[in-house]
């Protein structure tokens, strides 16, 4: 099963947003940083450098949907925690830029408005925000019987957050000889829901069902594992030496992401990658799921790529295992194309 | 005909919001001003205040969608116009309390994303963008077969903007012997869509037929008429001493909004309603629309009112005709119960 078969064709997407960019970026003016990576939009905030005799803490800001998770957390009941997850995934992408939370602001839309479901989405958004440090500044519900299928809903929701230009991540700091850190994934995170709903409707399994190998815990908790926000990990590390750049897995996988993050010159090279969360080895076995697919659609159980000085990597690696993280080798930068090199198989 | 029938139930909504207040504002810090109004939430941006020696501009943001407009948009293949409608409609709600457009963030969903129609969203939103003065920072595209019918299209999108501290309006401002003055709308902007549509269906209209008394415009054009941005006009009067407060006439019509930014004490009276857009008064008629539900559901041709000091109130209507404005006088501020009083009609 390819996941073009499972409705979401991300190439297509890609290709569309190439087409998009110019219109894009016709409005952009001397104040937005064009920045490599792009996991958040950044800009210089009014005012600030003229007034404080230096430049001022920068903008971030970035748009998410929860996705298709929706569906499966509506069935299993856990509408709150996948609102907090993409509040978590605004965190990860101003990471990537070196920034930090600020505001959220939401929007939820659905056929017609069920009032239990939009009130779990609020709180598990109000969660996700007091977890970030970010404060819940404003939203809107829309109810579109002609847009909606009757019983789900769609959350959206900007991320606005803020950095120091100094602490800025754009990958231009990436050299030769940095270490590439994994940190460890939760689960699926935000990506790769449609295909594995189409695996379990494919299999006739439900979110009840023992995950086979998953030491018993159900198909249904293990799909929902919230998405990790590594924020706590990484905070300490803004403005620091020791990170060179971030790359948020996201859609499209390992690759697609770290290469967004490196400069000309500078090639990745993944010497291995960790043995994937029993979740994604059972869709990719039960889905027949070809191991290309795999790499483009799941993480693989890797949610945020950290390129680290080499002199610090270890001491880096230490303090992130300190602060909760699961920290896995994967690689190093080396001289060569820009891009990334990932293990046979 | 009454809004409820058109499925969507703004009294519902209303009471679905008071309920999220308290899981919003539980994640609200110092930093938040506690606004009336609500129009987009407002707080203070870091470090500016100890950088700068005094308090540097505030953070504006809202979140808004489309609605249902969309529609007739796809309908007429107008989908950038109303595209363009959302940067508007965020540019009045920043307004609202005195902030000017930075920058907007886009979120585009779909069952499968057509590359036509995305192409035109993003399109439209990047001339309102410009036509705001603001940057297209980001956006998210969606594809959700099992969340979106097919052939439709979702677009929500995050204004962000920033006031400076001296310029906010919170109808902190407002006092008794205040004028109201509207500034006209080019039709019915972004609301009541829900219920023009069910009308042309249950009147067998379609878009290309003649507005009944119309002028020789046809229904279509009527109701995709762009959503006005009163940006151009207000602008030049954020900070200054004309006006008090400002509201946005959007869902739930001009009492609904009005009373947002009076302060406790004040009460508006409005003497007089404009006479409604033809396009309005034919669904009134054609929908046997309840004049409540008229007034709860159409800005009834008033697009934003502007509390005014009253020693100015003259010169500030003209400069606002001459920036291009019909300009409306409504009526004025009373001493009394917090409320809005419409005429009889």
């Amino acid at each position: 099963m390819r996941y073009r078969d499972a409705g979401v064709d991300v190439g297509r997407s890609d290709a569309l947003k190439d087409h998009l960019l110019d219109d894009v970026t016709a409005t952009w003016t001397p104040a937005v940083r064009r920045l490599r990576g792009g996991f958040a939009g950044v800009m210089a905030w009014p005012g600030t450098a003229a007034a404080a005799g230096r430049e001022g803490a920068l903008l971030a800001a970035t748009m998410d949907g929860v996705g298709t998770k929706l569906h499966l957390a509506i069935a299993a009941g856990r509408v709150a925690d996948a609102a907090a997850d993409l509040v978590a995934h605004g965190v990860d992408d101003l990471l990537a830029h070196g920034a930090r939370p600020l505001a959220f602001l939401d929007y939820i839309a659905q056929g017609r408005l069920d009032p239990g479901v939009v009130r779990e989405v609020v709180r598990g958004l109000a969660r996700g925000c007091r977890d970030a440090g970010a404060v819940l500044l404003g939203g809107e519900t829309a109810e579109m019987p002609d847009t909606y299928r009757e019983g789900v809903v769609d959350v959206a929701g900007c991320m606005i957050g803020w950095v120091a230009p100094g602490a800025l991540l754009d990958g231009g700091a990436v050299v030769a000889g940095d270490v590439l850190l994994g940190l460890a994934a939760a689960g699926l995170h935000t990506n790769g829901y449609s295909l594995a709903r189409r695996v379990l409707a494919a299999r006739g399994r439900v979110l009840a069902d023992a995950l086979p190998r998953g030491g018993g815990v159900t198909i249904g908790d293990a799909l929902l594992a919230p998405h990790r926000s590594y924020g706590p990990a990484l905070w300490p590390e803004l403005g620091g030496p020791r990170v060179h750049a971030a790359a948020h897995v996201t859609g499209g996988g390992i690759a697609a992401n770290l290469v967004r993050v490196l400069p000309d010159g500078c090639r990745a090279r993944i010497d291995a990658l960790p043995e994937p969360p029993a979740v994604m080895r059972w869709l990719i076995e039960a889905g027949a799921i070809p191991a290309e697919d795999a790499r483009r659609t799941f993480n693989l159980g890797v949610g945020m790529i950290v390129v680290a000085a080499a002199a610090t990597a270890g001491a880096l690696a230490a303090d992130l295992a300190a602060r909760g993280e699961r920290v896995l080798p994967l690689g190093a930068i080396v001289a060569g194309p820009r891009g990334v090199d990932l293990p046979d198989g």
